[in-house]
């Protein structure tokens, strides 16, 4: 069962004034409890691919969550925390950020409002506390 | 540019009963030197899926790969090594296992022999050195 959803970045740390689209595929996996996942972003205009990363969402009985992501930048992030499902929103803390040179910590929070999915990711590096790298708002595609 | 390949396990340390097939689809990522990945192994009896794993090669102009795969039991890694083009040979060994209790290091070898893909991981673990865990022969599919 896959279930894609598209939608705009509307804040970048790093590229304000790029304008991108993503793609967020998570497909779920028949007979495991787990969520195979991809994502991906590509410039508006040019079309061409922006930053990449996969991996797998595993989902426990008592409401926490552990994802495993490899990013197209070289860098692999393990990440622990908690599905709160009253409030629809995931919460999830790096536990290893490995193969990068100044990222020292990640954040991710997925929540879904009215229906869209929204999802912020802080970055934490060697000079700098958790900050927002990137925002953005997904819609479910038919 | 999607080129996939099936094939059966020879060998797996682990379950040396069960009959798996394998998938491997390498995506090459236009306009990066980049080319996303992804495994899957399944039982042919049942079709139930298996192992799976995801992330990205990221060759070098100077004949160095660098990979990054998460699998789909949790498990994080960053390998880095050598493809030897006349020999048709990449050689990996893992520079980061992360979230792993028991594993240790990895190294895998990828090597195309006659036109098939041959495939070799080896692990180790607290208690043993680099063994065999599994090997595979994978064809290229039409």
């Amino acid at each position: 069962m896959e279930r894609r959803r598209r939608g705009r970045i509307l804040h970048h740390q790093l590229l304000p004034l790029w304008r991108t689209a993503s793609l967020l595929s998570p497909c779920a996996w028949p007979g495991k409890p787990l969520i195979a996942y991809s994502h991906n972003t590509w410039k508006l205009d040019s079309g061409l691919p922006m930053h990449s990363e996969s991996g797998y969402w595993r989902p426990k009985h008592d409401g926490s969550v552990e994802v495993v992501i490899a990013q197209s930048t070289g860098l692999a992030e393990v990440l622990k925390g908690t599905h709160i499902a009253e409030d629809k929103v995931i919460k999830l803390q790096s536990q290893v950020v490995a193969n990068a040179s100044k990222l020292r910590e990640i954040s991710r929070v997925h929540e879904m409002v009215n229906g869209e999915l929204h999802y912020v990711v802080q970055m934490a590096t060697n000079l700098t506390a958790l900050q927002p790298h990137l925002k953005a708002v997904l819609k479910k595609l038919p």
